[in-house]
């Protein structure tokens, strides 16, 4: 967005971590003002860097004094905090801009002439994070130019609403996860989220990045960032509004900028391997997880307890949060059948019935049990494990001792455990953390958490958008067609024909029923450009007609699908100026909006990743062959999807294609109709 | 289930919460035994009741004496607690019997011949709760015979699973709810959970009633004892498992007794204004809100913060829970406007955009002008408020003032308040909750809870199982139809014909196109018994054709629905042996199984409930009138729902009813095809 001329290169980031010396302009020694809180934080760090405080009435601050402006200074602050009222800053800025000065961090909100202040810096080859910044934070650094408190940990949050990245750092420090940076970066003047993503894949202190963004901007340098982040192992964990039409509304008042429809966030997210959450507690508990080591290789679970209420709770809750509970193999049922009483239940949920009680060996037999079956990714141990030792200190090492052994059976297996306790605080839940196994309170956070880790494990997929490659697509059906032919897509035989007398001859080369279209005009359905069911006999006059009423232009005459038992499918390609070309495939007809049956993808997908998509559409029963009708070729509409969304990732011209409707039959796939919307 | 020989009326069930004198038989010194759990637990009420601790080797636990049997005793025991191995459980039921014991206890689990000891117990005119409990309690009657430890409180828990019970109870105390009464039901074997739910209506110290259920048998006096408790405005919220498939299996398995399915059961609920909930953790949150009075009149709430990022969040959660977050109208977004700065944001959520931290006061008035609105039902504020004393102790008097008016203006508006605060612990978060608003340490929660709150002040529907009316159904499309033109449903124009003759006869006083049927059979369609599309001149020789295939029978002819604009529509009635008859309304054809689309609630409804099911039909869209289309007749098929709900309900003779496909067109409603099976 912003381009400014340079007359040096600016400077990197390290000036917002580890600051040589920092000024807070605009330090008050009222605890109800932000100059206090940030000069407060400030004075923490004075063993690490000088620290200077600027009050325009002098005086001190928790004994520091103050000076009254940053002239009185003997060198240039490297980082400069602005907490002055708006129509201050931009003197503030230049003054210390001519001092030396390379990092700034905007505090303040509402700064009328912000773009050309920011360019001023930029100019000089400083650098802005905010302004309206709620301030930041780097524990290694011990930097801390914010409101609140924040404990070392190893959670890096980058936040578009301060407030948020606040509640965020508070709830994660609640549950046992502190901070190592934190920055709201406010307006994103100049320094953008995505510089400061690319900043922490170096950050040692940071093991997990979340981010809270409202728009996507820049989106793919924020997803080169996740990559980076992905392949130094530290997982990205995002929280963004606008799932609803009230948090959309607001989204796009509040940021003044596009806002991205989620659907193609999440399919942004699910390609690039970011996890997604839909709430701070979500994305704190899946930040424990992850931070645990306890990622899924898959979705598929096994729940193991004492009690059946708890047990038949947990599957109900892993189903409701996309996670499977399949029978077990014989193998484990065998095994556990052998282990467990009669009365236990040994499929999937394990229900020992008792015999956890009875012996406490038998919550860690049990587990290595049901995690040896090769058809699990996880398992979750639901109910009293974890109290024995609360209720009856007679028991506490027997528990703690067994809580290493839990957690050594799921290493050995190489699957996570999850526990439920119902007593998720104490020394056996701190043992069972320390041994890198989640533990929770109630049974449905962890289950939002298991799910919403499994994503981290499967491999990112490559979304890069290409160059642009082949000729120039053009307007019209025809065109469309050509182009679509050449990738391998299928219509029927058609021709084009601009005269009765090409008409009557190209139907004599194609086999009725035919179908005619105004094949130039976009929406030619409704202008009555499309006549349907004709014999060789009905085109003179069908054409005669048709050209009466629409004139001159590339008509089509085509053959018609009469294939049985097909299915009529939609394929569609649009592109998002931020997250780039997404591929979307869904039921035809009335079926897509009314029962909104659609997956959708970043572009551009392969066979397999199509085949996926198609799996997920609820009509795929209908594909599959509904009721005793045979299989459609899904493995041929598969290739379409994916050849469809090849060309549109491929060539930025494009904006959309839509074909609409394809027919899927046992013999193949059939394109009917095909749009391409190009800039050129 | 039972109907042992009763030789005296049976006690109630006030031995179970106050007996006289009480003795633990199988008590032990030993911590790891129940044995030991259940004599502490009956020693601490020994202020109030005779204790006795029966082992048969003597000695004493916690410093009371045992007897080695009850024969020792100089009086019976009012109640026991029954803890001996399951081969000795008969013998001491007998001793205590002949005693005078009123009232038993079964904690003992796999009791071979229980139902023989529970008849005994029935004969003699004494109770049984269990076997294979784990324990009761009863605050106010100081009666602890249980694992675990109890604070009082206002939450009464019945419970089929007795961990999981525990689990509910240990989890309320940790969230600042005490239990005022705790039955693990066992196996129910005699005392059901419809009576200890009926016990406590005149409970004084009950205020919420929590179930877990996993089977419904008896379910009129369950929803019986739910209704009696409402009138004494007691809320019940109902967990149960099945929602899934794992959870469904392993609840078979556990109880070995029929479950229900969960639409059902939920049907079940929202008739009777029971609060569903799906996990421990919502129980609780919902049970804290109601205990505070803060359910809402509907599902219409309005967002207030002062931060856009954590108001977009609450709305996003808030659609997520299927509450709506409607626009402000014009009078509550002028106040506001005139209150807030610019840049807030004032329809809904009202983002204050700083002002409340400029004054915390806004907050207070911000809600109570978004609480005027007459077009919501409830506010939930979120963010930073509950935080500032925290941060900052000079704030502490005027944030704990603020509450208490956060408090009023919600009382003065007749609506509920929640308060997300991102400080949920502490005095600020006291005072709201003790002032009536429930508070919450993240958003997600607090929407659940005010979602499943919401169902509460519905007026619960009459769904009472009527006796037997009209007369008795018959098989056969002829006679169904008959009956259900009897109760105002409408079908074509139709003869029974039975020859040649008699179909050309009935052909000469319809109008074609003519379907003919062999309506004798319920699946005519697969065995050719249904010819469509006919006209007077094909009637002879397509009845020919068919009576020669299928031979005599009652064959209809009928004419055949031809009206433009058509929308099929199926309409269903199913009788469960434990929960009544539900009506369903679904999309018809193949969307039905495809997309599920269907909406099921118990009969009977009204025309006005069932205008709601319909409005909640995917489909609804098409019926409403399509692109254009004109908008069928929904009002007429609210009629029909209704009628046929009416007939299943009130002749318990009926099983089931079909009518597929229904015809719903601009001019009514047409039904094309009906079954009613029915026991004679």
């Amino acid at each position: 967005m912003n381009s400014p001329v340079q007359t040096s290169l600016p400077t990197g980031l390290s000036v917002f971590s580890t600051p040589r010396s920092v000024a807070v302009v605009g330090a008050s020694s009222n605890r109800t003002k932000w100059g206090y809180w940030l000069a407060a934080g400030a004075i923490a760090g004075a063993g690490r860097r000088d620290v200077h405080l600027v009050n325009a009435r002098g005086g001190d601050i928790l004994g520091h004094a103050c000076v009254t402006s940053l002239a009185e200074l003997d060198e240039a602050p490297e980082l400069v905090a602005l907490c002055v009222p708006g129509p201050m800053v931009g003197a503030v800025v230049d003054e210390a801009l001519a001092m030396g000065t390379r990092g700034f961090l905007g505090i303040t909100a509402g700064i009328e002439d912000e773009p050309l202040i920011a360019e001023r810096i930029r100019a000089a080859g400083a650098r802005l994070v905010g302004a309206n910044s709620l301030g930041i934070y780097d524990a290694a650094g011990e930097l801390d130019l914010s409101w609140g408190n924040f404990t070392p940990g190893p959670m890096a949050i980058i936040s578009q609403s301060g407030q948020l990245g606040s509640e965020l750092a508070r709830f994660g420090q609640h549950n046992g996860i502190g901070v190592s940076r934190f920055v709201s970066i406010g307006n994103q003047t100049d320094v953008t989220a995505a510089e400061l993503l690319a900043d922490l894949v170096d950050h040692e202190a940071t093991r997990v990045v979340v981010v809270y963004l409202e728009s996507f901007a820049g989106g793919a340098e924020l997803f080169d960032a996740v990559a980076a982040l992905r392949a130094a192992g530290k997982p990205v964990i995002l929280l963004t509004v606008g799932a609803s039409a009230a948090g959309s509304r607001l989204a796009r008042s509040h940021t003044g900028s596009l806002t991205a429809p989620v659907d193609i966030v999440d399919a942004a997210c699910r390609a690039a391997g970011v996890l997604r959450a839909q709430s701070p507690g979500e994305v704190i508990d899946v930040a424990r997880s992850v931070i645990a080591g306890a990622a899924p290789a898959g979705r598929r679970t096994v729940i193991v307890g004492d009690s059946g209420g708890q047990c038949g709770i947990a599957a109900d809750q892993a189903a409701a949060h996309g996670l499977s509970v399949p029978a077990l193999g014989s193998d484990a049922d065998a095994a556990l059948t052998a282990l467990l009483p009669a009365g236990a239940a040994t499929s999937n949920p394990v229900d020992l019935a008792g015999a956890g009680e009875a012996d406490l060996a038998n919550y860690v037999n049990a587990v290595a049990l049901a995690l040896a079956d090769p058809d699990v990714d996880s398992a979750v141990l639901t109910g009293y494990f974890g109290c024995y030792g609360a209720d009856n200190p007679a028991l506490m090492d027997d528990e703690l001792a067994l809580a290493q052994r839990l957690a050594d059976a799921a290493r050995a297996a190489g699957k996570p455990l999850y526990v439920h306790s119902m007593e998720a605080t104490g020394p056996v839940a701190d043992a069972l953390w320390a041994a890198g196994v989640p533990t929770f309170g109630t049974v449905e956070p962890l289950l939002r958490a298991l799910s919403g880790t499994a994503v981290y494990s499967l491999p990112a997929r490559d979304v890069t958008i290409g160059s642009v490659v082949g000729d120039a697509p053009t307007d019209g059906y025809w065109n469309a067609r050509a182009l679509l032919l050449d990738r391998g897509v299928a219509f029927p035989a058609a021709a084009v024909v601009t005269s009765v007398d090409e008409a009557v001859a190209a139907a004599a080369e194609l086999t009725a029923p035919l179908v005619l279209k105004a094949a130039w005009l976009e929406h030619k359905s409704e202008v009555g450009g499309v006549k349907v069911g004709l014999s060789g006999e009905d085109v003179a006059a069908v054409f005669a007609d048709m050209h009466g009423r629409l004139g001159d232009g590339d008509y089509v005459l085509e053959e018609m699908d009469t294939r049985p038992d097909g299915v009529e499918v939609l394929i569609g390609c649009q592109r998002h100026p931020d997250l780039g070309v997404t591929v979307t495939v869904g039921t035809g007809g009335v079926a897509t909006e009314v029962y909104a049956d659609v997956v959708l993808e970043s572009a551009p997908v392969d066979a397999a990743t199509a085949a996926d998509m198609i799996s997920r559409l609820k009509a795929h029963k209908l594909l599959a062959g509904w009721r005793g009708k045979p299989a459609t070729d899904v493995a041929a509409l598969a290739d379409v999807v994916a050849a469809v969304s090849r060309l549109a990732a491929s060539d930025s011209r494009i904006s959309e294609i839509e074909l609409n409707p394809v027919r899927v039959a046992p013999g193949g796939v059939v394109a009917l109709d095909a749009l391409i919307v190009a800039d050129r």
